[in-house]
């Protein structure tokens, strides 16, 4: 099947994906009193009264916009506000049919951090949360961090925190098979973007030492010249050795390749100078950094992928859905390292022990039961960590 | 049935009113693969390379966002944009059930006519049309006058343009039944906010040669003092012979009296000093400016509110839906004067001149209907007035 050419067909016949429909019928003089003047008065009351009235008697609870500037849209790049369109459509669909949320896109007119924060600002109070995505790096670290200051409900950049999410859960599981601990492996990261500086971050918070980041200059480390403030932050917690070097110079020896950088980006002869029971998660789209073949060839015990036609497809379809839903479920005022922790464990403990093998560490991006428990760990985490407003 | 508990219920127990749904499954992974990631690259492709293919492969062309700011809610007044939300989604089901037109509220966190506007640009790319709701005048008609200049989508102030719309309608019928001309009769609209100024223009561009509006001050001349801009423009085009004086003053000799205002301005007396066969549009909600049997006994002839337990209900519901689905039908860049007229001569000729009587000059709100032939009239002005891009 050639996808390109269905899915255009597929869109152009539904002009596209999403639509809004009513909860309640309208058919009566009644149901117009009630849904809407005079009735609709009274709800409107309730919430002027207490504003907190507003997830009881609206869809605020359930809504989350998927917002984006349109800069860095799948591997397409800054293809603008109306081309992402389609991606958001999907986004959104998948919320609907993976959790139950309600998810509407929201493509910005703008590429300026603080008009996109004012935009989302303003469009808050209808919202319940803000899933922020295809929004270029570093521009996507402020806007996030300026959101979760001013807003007192979820924003999530899924590029970020999606990605690292599903990448730590492969990993927890991986890690059982070959037998190591996140705390003693080398982990070298390609792709210095939203993704890899994600990643890094939710490592460390899950244990790991060392972790070496490179970008298309080779290894990102503290001495090294001419870099914008997000690596310098990643230098601060990366890279303590501060190795130089290539992307080849700096696998040698390690036990886990992370990519989310770019096609063919890593050598056979890279593989083999890695650890025994070399983990590859390459997940460049839609070619990965390795094919699985090449890379298994070269000795690499587990490897996972962004595609669905390879074993192990890394895919963040496992943990947006279930995390909103959660974080909606308890009313959460953010989602917290504690609860993306929890949601990457759930993710891995989907899986049974007696199932984990080498082309088996993550669930299959269309098993629809992993949002309910990525769902539930969410809610509870963020119960625990003081979160949770219900 | 008390409306407002049983709104409040019903409201609980839905949680709100709207849900945002896909047109396409996702069950396999072939169908992850064309609504999602690979194939939704193509259509993003497409839309790169020409812009206007965002109608072709999204549901742009048949999204209008409901935007407030909550300011003038129902006869609520400033209550916020959290409280205003209940009314934005009854809106937006309205849309869906009566026209299929997909709408989503978008409640704005500001009062500032610039911060409105501004918002409002930078989310169009994914939005097919504008349909401002319950924002106070006069900064109605600055924020509607703004985003008609920037914006290449539809704009439309449904408490202006859609009350406006409506009260022509009835007012054609009422007309023809008294055999008066709507060129040699005395109108009196009482109310000069949102709803009051258009109805004014409309009823100019209609042939109307003589209204005069009064505010709570009584009526507007040119040579009163103390009016904002809003005011001093109505008082350019209506009550050229600069009468001065209360409602009742006005009132005397006039054919038709058009209240947008509150709850029994108009007394018995009044009634009774207006020229035979008086026309009374009482569309204060819930309570009319006079009661319908107190209007009949003082000798009017024929009598609209806007509450459906009386005869001829003048409510919006007849004109947003198809106006929307009018203007999105054709692509149309704005809502022009022509395509209004349109509409009203349209929701009045849906009634067969013979079922014209006194209790019947507009259709039942409930008539599905109407949104077509709103739709059709407002498509072929738009093409006619040249604003139609299909």
């Amino acid at each position: 099947m050639n996808y390109f050419e269905e899915s255009l067909k597929l869109h152009e016949k539904h002009k596209g994906k999403i639509e809004v429909v009513s909860k309640m019928k309208v058919e009566t003089r009644e149901d117009l009193s009630l849904a809407y003047t005079p009735g609709v008065a009274e709800p409107c009351r309730k919430i002027h009264e207490n504003e907190e009235n507003v997830y009881k008697y609206t869809s605020k609870g359930n809504i989350v916009a998927v917002v984006t500037d349109g800069t860095a849209v799948l591997g397409l790049g800054d293809i603008g506000p109306k081309a992402a369109l389609p991606v958001m459509e999907g986004k959104s669909i998948l919320f609907k049919e993976f959790a139950d949320v309600d998810a509407f896109p929201i493509c910005l007119d703008t590429k300026e951090v603080d008009e996109i924060v004012n935009a989302v600002k303003l469009i808050a109070p209808g919202l319940g949360g803000i899933n922020l995505e295809d929004i270029g790096a570093p521009r996507c670290f402020e806007i996030e961090e300026k959101l979760k200051k001013i807003l007192d409900i979820p924003v999530f950049h899924d590029d970020q925190h999606g990605t690292a999410i599903v990448v730590l859960a492969g990993l927890i599981n991986a890690l059982k098979i070959v037998d190591k601990k996140i705390e003693d492996i080398n982990i070298v990261i390609n792709g210095a973007g939203a993704a890899g500086t994600a990643i890094s971050n939710l490592l460390l918070s899950a244990g790991a030492k060392n972790i070496i980041v490179c970008d298309r200059t080779g290894a990102i480390y503290k001495e090294r010249e001419k870099m914008n403030e997000a690596k310098l932050i990643l230098a601060q917690t990366t890279n303590l050795g501060s190795k130089s070097g290539s992307l080849g110079d700096v696998l040698v020896g390690a036990d886990v390749f992370i990519g989310v950088s770019s096609a063919d980006s890593v050598k056979p002869e890279m593989v083999r100078s890695m650890n025994r029971d070399a983990i590859i998660l390459a997940m460049a789209n839609p070619t990965p950094e390795i094919m699985p073949d090449l890379a298994k060839e070269a000795g690499a015990r587990i490897i996972g992928t962004g595609r669905s036609d390879f074993p192990n497809q890394i895919n963040n379809v496992l943990v947006f859905p279930g995390v909103f839903r959660g974080a909606l479920d308890v009313r959460a005022k953010e989602i917290n390292e504690e609860m993306k922790l929890a949601a990457a464990y759930a993710i891995a403990g989907y899986i049974d022990e007696k199932d984990l093998n080498e082309d088996n560490i993550i669930p299959s991006a269309l098993d629809k039961g992993v949002a309910k428990v990525v769902a539930n760990a969410i809610a509870d985490a963020a119960r625990k960590s003081g979160v949770a407003r219900i």
